[in-house]
């Protein structure tokens, strides 16, 4: 257990419980379906980055498997800021907050009123230390990661929309199982949907850099990511970089000049090689480094140098494993 | 909450725990992947069906999903067998054992060590009156229920296996709330998988009858059921009636003798019609009434009997939505 | 039968015929195979509405399937001005006419000379009042309607072209038959394509607004409709709306802030929900009604209160079924 | 027009109208969507063959479209065999009579009340000399035909049921065209499915032989022959042939020792090459001269010598073009 | 053996041998796998036309397929021009040179060091008149093509991409020779992938002109022609001519003012039918001339002219058969 | 090169050539487009084994592909058995003759006449000890290999037909190279087809044994080996062990109780593990064991001994790589 100045607590159905207490009943179902939507945020320097947008998906995907939530928007807002200011003294001063916020519908019809337990639907908002999650990822922004195309493919949208974020995602383990068969470290899984487009990793979106234009692929088979839309419609835009959505096939990877992953965590890291091969020179490329330092100036944080700095002073424990993921 | 002689219990990591207590962290694997494997049984006369049976595809999804279990088959047949025995005095003198026996891979790797829960694995046996499964169903073994074909595909096995018995299956509720839009009661949803073919409902097999055969689709992107098995490889043989397995068409159906789903809880009911279109004459068939018979005799109970003597005595609670379906 | 000041004729091989001699032999190749090519066309105040557009579709499929049709599509034109002339004294005085023309390529090749009937190509034109087809449609263009994805998905160009507007369509019916048996009224198929894409209803092309462009389907596996057409290249561009074509699934339409029917008959009308969830605000949006007015603006006529006069005074007779699909 | 001793009539829901007669309304559902389901027979020494499964099949497809048809298959038997009789008059005294059997929904919904036509469903049946339908064919008997597998696929069940005999078909007249471009004579479109499996003819079922067994393929997405029925399941059991259903993939035509297609007018003919290349020696095999002769024995008929009768006397007529595919 | 003043040389990892002499062991890869990737140039007026290009397309291939190879761009580039040089006393004077570079993977493992040939890997630049590869094409600039799409379709990228541009491509044969088995002249085989897009010609790419644009399939499932890239990055832009990438289905080439196809020995080719029906008004259409007006200029080479030059006194010699296409 | 006591030789169309002069032309088709059908035999004890299916299935692929091929089947045997006759000497004592047979269609069209090769087609049969094939080899009948799914899927009959034994296979190298990235040795690539079924390996075929059967994939989107038959059709017969072919998926390899691979040139070997999840105990099984046992009787060889005893005294030479594969 790693020293805390005092208790996280975790925000649920409308409570602060200590976060041990942060558990669900089985008999939920979100543990039988994995029938849950939800979001995870970051701040920068404490302040929540894109939250609304994060709230917007939360609704349209609460909408979209039909959960009857009560909370507005504008509630969920409010409680993830209240749980954040609540948490600040179980946090160091230079961590970050990483929130998670959990919708599920509840508990299944055929318990309610039998079993002990709140029908739902349940609103769980938890904050922890955005440290755990980059762990050991400092050096990546300049050695990269490598892209590996698994096996396992991404499941089109028709059948499973990856664009509600939702927790019906052991085919992301699986993947993420695959990779660790794979010699080399700083490995990730790029899916390729069933027709043999890119699509995204386990939890990042990838684009590249083709004559000068940044290129995602079509928001079809992916989660469509806060911060792929905030490189797309902000960053790229700003800098005057042209952005395209398009159907990527590994051969467009592999002979693009750069290629990168996004995510909230840790923003952006260049992807240097797909399945061992070179992509461009092997080496994190200029609209790389001109999106990392935007970003760094738009949010006023050295994004790198503060994982950096946590790197040089790791938290205690973390495990391993597929659910570990994080490129080692 | 329902009346009990006492409290019922929960196998939970080795130790006997109120129902009430048993949750898992909002951090575990389950609850952020669907990542869980699990297996639901029933008894008759108090005696578990086919326990092993369930035990082995419950090992056979921990293998396939790598989730590194010490327990043996042995030592989780015990433990089941233990919160039986444990649960006796909490259940009314007519229930059945309704076990369901979960295993997740536990605490995602970056939260070990670090939030004040057990790593994992978790391995939880709960234990409850079968009545609530059932609640409403005796009627159905005369009048018989309705397929309806709804738009969500089944997942094919080569993206989300259907075999491996596991928690990510939003796309079944997806399902059920399609049909929930639809006239008429006692809908159930059959899924197509995505070539068209007929796989099976959202937690049970469709068997059809033609030409005196009983017909399953290929035992590829669908379950493969304790209780389909049981049919086929045990029931239909006593009986004289051959078995196949082929890709059914939703024509084969329609021009069917007879159609029955067969699942753990209730056994075996007719499906007298499909979107509407009688099957056969539109009533349940005498293979349907040769199978439920011989089952009953095998176990000793009078299935349907059963359940209509719960259904007389309803018992309170019990909620709705696409959680809890049950063929209203 | 409604009263009417004479009988309607119909153009039918360079004829005027009555209506009820308009018959074709069952040994015509559209009644063997659906091997016809048709359009159906209105007008406004009386006149014709892109007419020439209309029948170059139609050129277009007679050319495609092969049909050894020797009119010009001038000859056309002037056969359909002729039918609408004739048929003045045929319709009530606040009618529009609906023309319907329908090319076959024959007497299937056996029964030349053989049975007594033309051998073909038999080329008809048929016109009759418009209000039938939209009868009952009035409260629509203010309440909305509901679209439904069937089961049944629409067969893709590469198998049967729907841009090829022909009679081989009984998956359309299919796709009625299934939304009729869904709760609600005015419920209306939206296809998908086997790729899981939005394509059309089945009779009726698809838009969406979403952050301030109309979208559509990319012009693939669905009829590109003449009403389409207007919108996206000339109302559209009119009014100072960008358009573009993308491919389009059901979370973007869950997702947009309006979406909308567009049609021959009654030109436009709002889905204001998708599978009973309601779409933006769950009303007929801005973008809408600009269209609405604008397309009336430009045919001078109050499309909707023209429909909603008619429906004031409704004709009598019309028939139920999922062959007179219309929004009840 | 040939020469008839007296008139064909055809039988018209219920009554008995000259041949010139039988037409359907324009406003008819199978003249708007191909919504006519239909069987073709034949007989054998003026003997109806297989009527009741004929019959049957019929029935299935009026079930699976929804048709609302109030004749049972007793009375539907009973027509046919008047209209037969009926037309023994108007035959040659060699003929045999080919009976088409029609049901259409009727008149679209719209239309009824208001336009001068029956509303239907309508119920046709007609009947004309085979000998129309087989000219020119005897030689083939021994010459054999040459598959030819077009661009054009076979549509999947799940998208336009072929085991509904209905009359959405015009993808059979595009796979014709297709074969019409090829050079050589007898030749016959093979179509695969989407999955590339051998499917059928545009009319005829395809069977090979692979050592010593007969091999159709699944009957998926196929016409489930009445004449593919009788080879399978009579008789190849009566002459010791064993019979599998399986996957074909043109490879295993290619590498048979014989293939076939068999179809109600001519009952079987030798395959003899695919795309031009020999199957097996490129010469009518043993398996299909067994299949003739015992089928001929069955029906007391010299099959391909009557039809060799017919050609040495042909009937005046008979058009040309993919509507009149017969081999030539 | 045509006549020539010295005899052709094949530079071969870095020598110059006799044409005769440029073989490769029997063990070799590319003979074992198709395991080899080239190109294939020409020059105008004896200077090789994006020589660079092709090179560097080269080098994306070996670098996707792994082949160790050790030359630089900026050596082959050397090689080639070396190779012409040397070659042009074996040419006459109004030849152009056809170049062919390979680069082979060399021995397969286990015959290294044990068989009596280099290990590898094999660089191998041939050097030929280009006048073998056009004879007989002349008049097609004036009479055009006529495309056919045949039954093989085109290999996805996912499962062996047609954009590295290698010797695996045995289907193109097969495409060929199903076209070969077609009435008419100067038919070309236009592909279709799995999906029912236009793909390319074997060997060629196709383009299509709708309202004043030129459109391409988007560049996936086909070789991204050097060709294809000069008229739509250089010759269209600078003609004022827009472009777009877009899926196309034979719809759109059947309904397109012009087609052509393009490719790197001819350069562009009007393609005036599709399945023997007129594209346009059936004739070369003004983009298509303007275009290859444009190229004749930029190059300084009337292109038609040159080839009908050379058709004015054909080289001796020139098969036959699926691996001579040549529009013949 | 290793020591021999005379130089191998080659048959080269009709004469025998030393080794290495073995060689095609670049201009070959075989090296143009990878069409050249092949076969690899081994002997035992010196007798050549089943040498008549591997020519029977090279003429299928000769006409598949229509090679003008005038050598008969018979003359193609009488020129192997001469090879190895004429290269006895140049084996060692206890060498088995590895002979390959190709056949190249020849010289592509355009240059020939115009080149200084043979026009072809090509027939070449080599002949080479198969210690060099097996080598390292001998500790895997006891240790057996990883399967290994990798992204790279089988390419399905319908578009590239495995069961022409071609050389368009540059797939199969990207999937040993994507093996090659992973861990661990032993490892050989298990190709799923697009449909998610285990196909085959990159020349070998899989079986599984479930429930006391033995299991193949259905002949579809694989090579159908000559072990593969043997086993299927002669030994398992012989040992009275029941066989299937069906659609297999990793799940069904996974649960299997036993797997094996089996190709000519060491028989079968065992597979206990699949993506490094041991199948059944993890070691070599039963059935296994009795198939290897039974082939050596057969055949009179301990299959094992021979290449242990070959790897005991290895040949040198032998290089790496994709095209090196060998379980190492």
């Amino acid at each position: 257990m790693e020293t805390r100045m005092q208790d996280r607590v975790v925000w649920f159905n409308g409570e602060f419980v200590p976060e041990r207490e942060a558990r669900l009943s089985i008999y939920d179902s979100s543990l039988m379906f994995g029938d849950m939507v939800f979001e995870m945020t970051r701040s920068f320097g404490g302040r929540q980055f894109k939250l609304r947008e994060h709230l917007e998906r939360l609704m349209a995907g609460v909408k979209m498997l039909r959960v009857p939530l009560t909370m507005t928007i504008d509630e969920l807002e409010r409680a993830v800021l209240d749980t954040v200011e609540r948490n600040g003294g179980a946090m160091q001063a230079d961590d970050e907050h990483r929130v998670m916020i959990d919708v599920s519908r509840g508990l299944l019809g055929i318990y309610r009123g039998r079993v002990d337990a709140p029908a739902g639907p349940n609103v769980i908002i938890a904050d922890f230390p955005l440290r755990w999650t980059v762990a050991g990822m400092a050096e990546l922004y300049e050695r990269g990661v490598n892209g590996i195309i698994p096996s396992q493919r991404a499941i089109p949208a028709e059948l499973l929309d990856p664009k509600v974020k939702n927790r019906s995602r052991v085919h992301y383990l699986m993947a993420n199982i695959q990779v660790g068969n794979h010699t080399g470290a700083d490995n990730r899984a790029i899916l390729l949907d069933p027709d043999g487009f890119v699509a995204e990793s386990t939890g990042d979106n990838v684009l590249v850099v083709r004559k000068g234009r940044i290129i995602s692929p079509e928001g079809r088979n992916i989660l469509r990511g806060i911060s792929r839309a905030f490189v797309m419609e902000e960053l790229a835009p700003r800098l005057g970089i042209p952005v395209d959505e398009r159907n990527l096939t590994p051969y467009d990877v592999h002979t693009a000049c750069e290629a990168f992953l996004v995510a909230t965590p840790y923003c952006i890291l260049p992807m240097v090689s797909l399945d061992g091969v070179p992509i461009g020179d092997g080496r994190p490329g200029p609209v790389y480094r001109r999106l990392l330092a935007a970003w760094g100036e738009e949010v006023g944080i050295d994004i790198a140098g503060q994982i950096r700095a946590w790197d040089a002073a790791p938290a205690p424990g973390g495990g391993d494993g597929p659910t570990a993921y994080r490129f080692r």
